[in-house]
């Protein structure tokens, strides 16, 4: 019998923001599929870096805390590598606003020191990096491919798009190998629970399990769609291992049944068990910065690796709650 | 009797890199028509800043030597101001690769500074951004427009979109009064000499008159379009005049008659009257960098404004030759 992902079996492998939601749930199946796994993870504040998220395998990977945005940190960590998950950024589409030259310091200067480190440092090395929908901004006639225009709507969708510019400009220029893989909604276990800033599918969780009020914005009827965790660690396993295919691509990833925002907070009180929704009027800075519907069409993704979203929601749901309750203390 | 570019007279107008090529003669011209002009330029050595560029302005201007990046001088500047024509950045594609981090301190944070300062301390003003054609990078079937995709090849384009990315993106999160003014090849009178690393076809007059040997990559096929300085001035001016419908919108400039690389060499030998032609390989560090054929559909910008670019290279070409055989100890 053939180990999944076999591919990984001894590969050394680094995960930035690998304390995070992504990057946890990434270095755990990393692990099981037997690469040796380094971890770079800054820890700053309310980005999600979690201890807890790791406490399985801890004794099994190497965890460096340290920032993206300093040069030698980031040199140390990459030597060696064969396979580099960057996925620690500033993910805040309001921060982004409040505090744009920060945005910049860490997504568009940040991730050059990334690449730099990796151009000279692992010239082999495959960088796999998550993009997200939010480069898109808003969008025409859905579902959308990976060739729609990008329009984004706050400074962190415009420094996402810029960041993967620079990978496929080091790609061409310099002979990265590069790959992004624009992640769309993502939901369950390990995501930080602390605030709504990002992650809008787990902070409604928090509520109802809470038993606090969702409040949507509008009428709450813009399309999404959402992918549960554990599908969006098997896309980034994947791209790894397909990587004679995906090195110079960009991908996005998508859902099986986009559902209106409405729908999916009360499939998410239902999960629950307890919590309310409200409709309320849009905050002037959120609806500046809203997209409206947004639906990816993942077929290119899927054809060339295989991959489709296998959990549902009201599959992934249930698993999420289960999760939290089981381990509130740990993220509340 | 009718001012032509009466829409500018009295009005407080800011340029920024104002004492470089596109800035000093887009200067002279908002002279003429009247406005109150301040010139904030950094004067970093190889920029292209040159005292002399605006010689015949100089007593009716403001000039301040200050750096976009630096908020205090920058939020000076923009007060009171009714246009700002933002010009001043890094523009060299070749050193956005060797020192990338640079370009993202002036391109993303620089241009972020700007706009900061124009959203809280100059809301009214219309900012019209010096894009590039580096943004689209390497290009699929020309002429192109404005929707086609940015597949840029260097740092320098990547930062170019991000930074118009900012620009919509604070225009309908914070009602800034943006346009971006994608300039393609620009030539003629007030550009840097001193070197090749940008404003190629000035390079090559400067060549031609000091009786060297103009050196072409490659059979020097690919085409391009180019435009005479006074033509690209004269896009800006129109730009600003037709506020009511150029807000919001981005556009190219473009050529009427695209020609091969080659051909525009001989071109600007003919003019000088001296000068060689050899064709040499592509170096690895260019090759990597370049994009082939470009030429730019400008019909929307003309069809909005009425633009057409009215000087053909083989009219614009003696007049650079003339303004720099009679100034060149200004320039060499």
């Amino acid at each position: 019998m053939t180990l999944a992902h076999e591919f990984y079996q001894g590969k050394n492998v680094l995960v930035t923001g690998g304390l995070g939601f992504l990057g946890s749930s990434l270095t755990i199946a990393l692990v099981k599929a037997g690469a040796r796994v380094t971890i770079a993870d800054a820890m700053i504040p309310l980005f999600g870096g979690n201890r807890f998220n790791v406490e399985a395998v801890k004794d099994e990977i190497e965890v460096r805390i340290q920032d993206i945005r300093d040069p030698e940190p980031t040199k140390a960590a990459v030597v060696g590598k064969d396979i580099l998950f960057h996925i620690g950024m500033q993910t805040s589409h309001v921060d982004s606003m409040t505090r744009p030259l920060w945005d910049v310091d860490i997504n568009c200067r940040g991730n050059l020191v990334v690449y730099e480190a990796v151009r000279h440092h692992a010239p082999q090395c495959h960088v796999i990096y998550a993009g997200t929908r939010g480069q898109y901004g808003t969008v025409g006639k859905t579902p959308i491919t990976e060739e729609h225009p990008m329009h984004p709507t706050d400074i962190y969708g415009a420094n996402k798009v810029a960041a993967e510019l620079y990978g496929f400009v080091y790609g061409k220029a310099h002979g990265m190998r590069f790959t992004s893989l624009r992640v769309n909604n993502t939901y369950g276990p390990r995501h930080q629970m602390k605030h709504g800033k990002y992650g809008i599918l787990n902070w409604f969780l928090r509520l109802a399990l809470d038993g606090d009020t969702i409040s949507i914005y509008g009428d709450g009827q813009q399309k999404r769609d959402y992918n549960y965790v554990d599908d969006v660690t098997e896309a980034f396993l994947l791209c790894g291992e397909n990587a004679e295919k995906t090195v110079g691509e960009a991908y996005h990833l998508g859902g099986d049944e986009p559902r209106a925002f409405r729908e999916v907070a009360e499939m998410v009180i239902e999960a629950a068990g307890s919590g309310h929704l409200e409709l309320t009027p849009w905050p002037k800075e959120r609806k500046a910065i809203e997209t409206g519907d947004f639906v990816a069409d993942h077929s290119k993704f899927s054809k060339t690796t295989g991959w489709q979203p296998k959990t549902k929601l009201a599959q992934g749901l249930p698993l999420a709650v289960e999760y939290y309750r089981r381990f509130k203390e740990r993220y509340w």
